[in-house]
């Protein structure tokens, strides 16, 4: 990359620098920050996982002396309490920079802005919002939790061109490619959580993992385990309503990493494991109170890949952020299983609508991506 | 278009001429000819409608006396048969070309090559099968009817995201947007018949026809309207097996034409209009009869509207080339119809394979094109 010469230069390195945390900050935002003095670069920092420093404090490090006077691309409003690390307003103000841009403010209610005061009030010259939807794009999940209460809800399907995810019997290895499987793995690896049913767990014999192996991350452009990160398996969530699993099962082959989610007083098959107990209806879970017990898990995106009845339950109750759909140049007929369980539309005015986000070719198969929102 | 220097430059100038027929020489194939003097174009020509002039003589015409001792390019083959115009080799006999390049020999295995042997027998210089791929892409379902003594078949679907056509109670208009409708007439336009069932005109009170105002072909990189030509209705083929059709459908309001696909003995609800008298089953009309009829009437591609029964007995007969799905942004549930009725499927390796052919977004839509062989 050519050197920068202006504001929009340098926030675009910041951000290009924040993806170097993509697979690993969570629960934290990704944030990357360039700090330039004299039209040149003398730090740059992203932050890469909880517990370790922030973006800032990296690029000050990077820069050392040279921070004073200088000016900060910074892509998220520096925060301003203590918390598993010291303030990073106060970081920049005690390395005595002259200005700090800000690509978007912090979007947590209770402390936006608080960051920008800090600094202004140590005649610091800040200016925010400078790129606000670039920076927005790279903590999507992390936002929806701090502004709605809730995870982002993303739901994958597999299906044939005629829209079926499983022959009649139960057949379903494998509708997709190859290709396509393995960039499953990617959304997992980027997502905080992975949510199935005990019911897909167990006809799948699934782990549910992210299997390096499956996974090409120096194909990649954003960072993560390109840059020496090391791989960070989401939480698998597994709701478990008629309390079916047994223990046995290939998902308990990493307790650590597992919920369960279960009925009141119902107990994990095998110790080690961490359960929610939420309240179960013929019907299912309350999804509402499910959604609000994984943000309580500190989950930013949360990546669903469950049956036609769950996923359907989810959309309906308006739920969904966006669809993932693997699509193959495949045809399995009526008598195959539908893609998603709704209530009787009786009124084309009440279909579902959606908008397509990115249309893209996996190998042999079309990835199509959908939006629920604008 | 800058002047060609190559052979290559030259026939791809003759294609593109040819594109001036897409919409009318049915059921002739789209020719285009270009002749050329000293590295200068003399002459150009298209095919542009049954019994009219062939490309060659549009193109010898235009080139008058500089004809002699030309070079002409030619897509296709140079005709050796009397039909309802002189032989066209023989044309350019009379004219004196010293040479002709051309794309692709005549797909007929009756004369294919008897065209060149004329030529070649009369001292002059050929070269064929310098752009076949191209060639071929102008006339693929004259080829097939030439070839497999079929026509080209094109099934057409408009599906949600989650694959299906219609609510439970069959209320289906509108699941795609004006402009992917839009877009199946330019489909239908350049298609010779538009096929479908009694059960889905009576259902949808369609029409079948292609309707101009719907129809931008002044936006369209081919010729056709733009260039003058006139609209070519295709022929509505319409298979009525129960004899359900009363004569006062909407189809009926150009009963010239209208094809009534019926059993044997059964007679059409009103005068004026051609029928096809096939072997009709519980399960349907013969398909592979029905086909055959179809290229009796000189039908190079044939476009199917229909429901999802029709659309599966095409397919499970292996009787497709290819699907174009138009895909909206929408959900409507597992209660909504399906896309295709096919055998019951119990084995993965048994599910139909297709190759995309192209991915396109159509206004707010997706249209798929999907092709059985390679």
């Amino acid at each position: 990359m050519s050197t920068p010469v202006t504001d929009q230069g340098w926030i675009t390195k910041a951000i290009v620098a924040a993806r170097d945390g993509w697979y690993t900050t969570t629960p934290n935002p990704r944030v990357g920050c360039v700090i330039v003095k004299d039209g040149q670069q003398v730090g740059i920092g992203a932050h890469l996982k909880a517990g370790q420093p922030h973006a800032e404090v990296h690029a000050l490090a990077d820069a050392g002396e040279r921070a004073k006077g200088a000016t900060v691309y910074v892509t998220l409003e520096p925060c301003c309490h203590t918390g598993r690390t010291g303030p990073c307003a106060q970081a920049l103000i005690d390395a005595g920079v002259a200005k700090v841009i800000i690509g978007m403010r912090d979007p947590n209610p209770k402390v936006s802005g608080r960051g920008i005061a800090m600094l202004e009030a140590a005649g610091i010259e800040v200016i925010a919002d400078v790129a606000s939807a670039e920076c927005e794009s790279l903590n999507l999940g992390f936002i929806k939790r701090m502004t709605a209460g809730t995870p982002r809800i993303t739901i994958k399907m597999a299906a044939s061109l005629d829209g079926r995810t499983a022959l009649a019997n139960g057949q379903s290895q494998w509708i997709t490619s190859e290709q396509a499987r393995a960039d499953v793995h990617r959304f997992r690896a980027e997502s905080c959580a992975v949510l199935s049913s005990a019911e897909s767990v167990i006809a799948d014999c699934a782990q549910m993992t992210v299997r390096p192996e499956q996974f090409d991350m120096s194909a990649d452009d954003f960072g993560g385990l390109a840059n020496g990160g090391e791989l960070r398996q989401p939480d698998r969530v597994i709701l478990d309503g008629r309390c079916r699993l047994t223990g046995d099962e290939p998902v308990f082959n990493d307790p650590a990493s597992l919920v369960l989610v279960l009925p009141p007083g119902k107990q994990a098959p095998v110790d080690g494991v961490r359960t929610l107990h939420l309240d179960y209806e013929v019907t299912g879970f309350d999804l509402p109170a499910l959604l609000a017990a994984l943000a309580a898990c500190e989950y930013n995106d949360v990546w669903v890949e469950a049956g036609a009845a769950l996923a359907g339950a989810f959309v309906a109750e308006g739920l969904v952020d966006r669809l993932v759909v693997y699509v193959a140049p495949k045809l399995m007929g009526h008598h195959s299983r539908g893609m998603l369980g709704l209530p009787l539309i009786s009124d084309m005015g009440n279909v579902i609508q959606m908008k397509w986000q990115s249309i893209d070719t996996i190998g042999p198969d079309l990835r199509l991506i959908a939006r629920f929102s604008d």
